[in-house]
């Protein structure tokens, strides 16, 4: 009797013994999931600050890519736009990207001011993922915020303050949104397979797509054209303020495109992630500077910084599924691709003051297209290989289709919006107004005061110079 | 006799069972403990990296905001307080304010020069947390240098360079640590309940409280004022500076804000504080700007600024504790307040070159305000609910009376030890000092050299016009 | 019968409950070891990025210490040089520092292209770590890119632009991949124990050697000493610039340092390692500063800036092995030598336009000196003990030893190179283009075009002045 009294108890301890040790093993501390869980979220928080942070990379390249009198308007429409996306975007844009979409493939329509959030009920799209949602809505609304910021760079030294708002309401709401859903929110893009890893059609080719629409409409600043359409070279102010943006720029896409790994586990593929962006963004920058050393006969500082810019645009879609030779040969195309289709759209009489449409929108449009050649069979994730690694045309055309949709739907989408801000409110200053420079004219005072003392008296002596204005 | 010597073996093997079990889940790798360590411990150390960079923010933002004779004297004051406050805070400061306190709640008696200090036992304060006391030291530190330079705004452009130096320690050691240990160190006001999260009243209005007497023992600067007291805008110089300073501070608030929950766990509440401080930031900053378009009639850059800093500094103590409509509400209200005090300010004879009191003085109170108000009873985690939910006037009442001791201590200790200065050493440089510039006074040479060339030679050809000076 | 069997079966699972407890606890998500490889990545990349972002602060810091007519040219070649660094590093660079050397201790032969490098297999140097080689790679490129910046830093305002690009190549192939395999490669001085936890010697001392051989074979700037041999100040032309860029560095080096740790556990030592550094950056400054004011009767903020850098350099090499009292010492040390030996090569007849020499190669020889003197045994994780601790003079004798060792081969080879391409292709601009500046000689257009006009038109107005030529 005692003995089997001893058996039994034996026996429940020995099964109690299963769930204790495991118990035993998680009760000090937290568990796995809860520490792969934090470490994600810090990671993927890193990943925001360093995209958020690019603000001070765009403010640094306009504001040195353009004239002393426009300085601090053109800088600090910056953090306008910014405090106007973090805004919409946190009221409608994230549900509009993000939330459930009914199965309408268009855009969401759940999530508005994170409501219901908590659960990560409201967002399908995230589900799998072990971060909460307020840092991936942090996340997606700096990735917004670039989007517009490339959109505003078309609009460089002639738009009226309002627009920067009332556009940068609309863009954060319905245009943006709208691309994002399609191809990271379960939209109908990201149902055919379509690769764009951190984004260089939703981010970059949307952005310029609009900037493109708000160079059309705005028309060239004073004195970019002669009679002729003959082209005036109109050179930056700062060429230091640009250098010191596109250095930042670069650090910040290493929160772009590695972080939307979002998640530091997966034996540091977001490092991999890195590598790419790196080599790419080398290229770029070594053969731009390469290819105008060659034009020009000078090796041009602006043409060497578009070029790193426009291969980190280019492998920004492409990042996590392509080789690092791949690597390295979309980055130096998109700086070439760049350096002549920005003289291009010059002579072809289109005043883009930043290169937004060249940096973000010609090489966003070959980012696109780069995977499907160069897609390997182990890294394509989403999608499929390219073509060159045996793949066929397939993933290609997906790539073709969605850059395509994507173009004519901002392309249509800004046309309108721009098109009846232009009809109501008018989006352009004075000629009086752009001549006096928009620190002046929108704010009331110049950036440079002290400076522009300086330059004003300079004009005053000379007054037929012009060469100021 | 065999079976009863096996039931033993077999009951001695079922009772090892269970801490085998727990620890075979571990020996392979770190515990759990140590891991959630590691991973707090470098969550902690990005917090304490992005407060330091915001002496970058304040650096650029100072100098933006005063005059070309004295910019490298603006700017480079920074990194010597910094020096300074780093190493008084190592020797006295911490310990004063996070050693122990033998119960008097005044002030840490322990811990001088990190002593004792890897056992933790030295900082009661600090022995609930797994960060090692060296990354909680330069954390804390990190935090009074920002106090620090917030103080230092306010004696721009006229205080002697020696005034940093003796000013700097006093303030590393007898100011900034004993607030510190009152709110978060164990002090009276940590055991009344009192909520601030990341330093409204800790930081912001203790620095700023100390610049409001620098700013009325110095006096206004030459040319501030009209005999007949009505004050003349002396514009800063450089708009980017600014605001390239603020995109900085806005990012390194990200640090500050977050970096307080000392820990990337907790289901990633962080992450929530970031998006309070976000909401709240653009709220300020677009907010201010419109409120200064229907003042001025113009869109006024330096006043967006303040916005976006006002609203920073007060939802610095609630971040964590109010609503995100509630940190709308904050953020929107300080940027307003702090539009209209600016201005009060300057009316009434203050000469505050950066603002210094009004971002972070009038935005500190009301960040200590705003909890008793807006505090939930889900996210009270330090005192109790606000007056909006249902919580009374008791948590008003807590941050009060922390905001009007605060204020009445700094204020106090302020004048005795810039006072004194005052009559030992002297604090303001001449007026021909004042007037050729501190670069030239206070280090040899312009900041810029050969734009100050052409500043001194426009003057010298129109000696009579003094806008320059 | 059946007691048997249940005995038997009781038997089976008790011995099972060991495994099963063990795999329970971390069948729910990744195994501690894998999520310590996660944090460890992270954290390295964090870290990397940190570096990366030097590159920022090293462009504002060259900009804001040459001339005007130069600023594009000096900051944008810190671009082409890290874009250059990025593929050469990749492609050769990588493997002969960290490959496996086959014993030669010279130099590594395998991982080009980082060829088979996911299994860490071509890797020795790396095995023991839990990050990945690519993260790995990534951190050591930035290295290798401030390195570089720092030899380029001796051709300030009279290199031709493509020296860079040649000699870039080569010293990212060449110099610094043979000296970081001697001492972090498993090479001959990695086998003696010699102590540079960050690279005081493999970084800084041999990008500073590099420097002065550029220095010599440069020869002086134009009116920068006179026929007498006495020197003339050139002031930068910017300081503000040279200030945020040290701030930047100091920032940058928190990934510099603890980042060597590559790794966010170990009861979290690498904020030790930030600890010493920050301590001895803070003592650097102040002290440099202090004694300028001493001895030029005005506190010089060049020199002060020199005073960070110099501390942080010699920190670099034994912020792991010594005291924070000893790490206050060998900053301040640093700061000090570093203002004399500055003089001392100007009135020597040396033009370091930015001090490159004394900052990282007079530092950095003291930080590899100063574990000789400073490491204790209980830090020594590397190596022995220092004089100062009981170790007698071995470890300071390995020390010297490396130090002379790298100084020599980076002159030798140095010498070789820039001496080759002084003869093959010239490497100094002409005097005509010197006097108009690197910005229009180089690049075709000023980097301020605008403030270069007003510039322009005062010399022309004043031809014989000179002063700003």
């Amino acid at each position: 009797m005692r003995k089997k009294m001893m058996m039994v108890l034996l026996a429940m301890l020995t099964l109690l013994a299963f769930p204790v040790g495991a118990f035993a093993a998680a009760a000090d501390g937290p568990t796995n999931v809860q520490l792969q869980a934090g470490l994600n979220s810090a990671f993927t928080f890193l990943a925001f600050i360093l995209v958020f942070f690019m603000q001070a990379g765009f403010a640094l390249l306009e504001a040195g890519s353009t004239r002393m009198k426009n300085a601090g308007h053109v800088a600090g429409k910056t953090i306008l736009t910014t405090g106007v996306a973090a805004l919409a975007f946190w009221a409608l844009g994230f549900g509009l990207g993000f939330g459930n979409d009914g199965g309408n493939g268009f855009m969401g329509l759940t999530g508005f001011f994170l409501s219901g959030a908590d659960a990560i009920t409201s967002f399908d799209s995230l589900s799998s993922l072990d971060v909460p949602v307020t840092i991936m809505f942090l996340f997606h609304f700096a990735f917004a915020a670039v989007s517009l910021s490339i959109a505003c760079g078309g609009m460089a030294e002639r738009a009226k303050l309002s627009v920067y708002i009332v556009f940068g309401i609309l863009f954060s709401i319905i245009i943006y949104p709208v691309v994002a859903h399609w191809v990271w929110g379960g939209g109908w893009l990201s149902k055919l397979g379509m690769q764009d890893y951190a984004g260089s059609t939703v981010v970059h080719l949307t952005g310029a797509t609009a900037a493109l629409v708000a160079t059309f409409l705005l028309k060239p600043r004073l004195g970019k054209f002669n009679k002729d359409g003959k082209p005036n070279a109109i050179p930056g102010h700062n060429q230091v303020y640009s250098i010191i943006g596109v250095i930042i720029l670069w650090f910040g896409w290493f929160g772009f495109n590695p972080g939307s790994a979002v998640s530091a586990m997966g034996d540091g593929f977001f490092g991999y992630v890195a590598l790419t962006t790196n080599i790419a963004a080398a290229a770029g920058g070594v053969f731009a500077l390469l290819v105008s050393w060659m034009v020009f006969g000078k090796a041009d500082i602006p043409s060497m910084l578009n070029g790193v810019l426009a291969a980190l645009v280019a492998i920004t879609g492409s990042c996590a599924f392509v080789a690092p030779w791949a690597a390295l040969v979309i980055g130096a195309v998109a700086g070439i691709i760049t350096f002549f289709t920005a003289q291009w759209f010059e002579r072809a009489g289109l005043d883009d003051p930043v290169y937004a449409f060249s940096v973000h929108g010609i090489a966003g449009m070959w980012g696109a297209i780069s995977t499907g050649f160069f897609a390997t069979p182990e890294l394509a994730s989403v999608g499929q290989a390219g073509l060159f690694y045996g793949g066929g045309f397939h993933q290609l055309g997906v790539q073709l289709l969605g850059m395509v949709g994507t173009f004519v739907f901002v392309l249509v989408i800004s046309f309108i919006i721009l098109g009846g801000m232009k009809a109501i409110m008018g989006i352009r200053v004075t000629e009086e107004e752009e001549t006096m420079g928009l620190d002046i004219s929108e704010h009331g005072t110049y950036g440079y005061p002290e400076q522009m003392k300086l330059v004003t008296d300079a004009e005053a002596r000379a007054p037929k110079s012009g060469s100021f204005s």
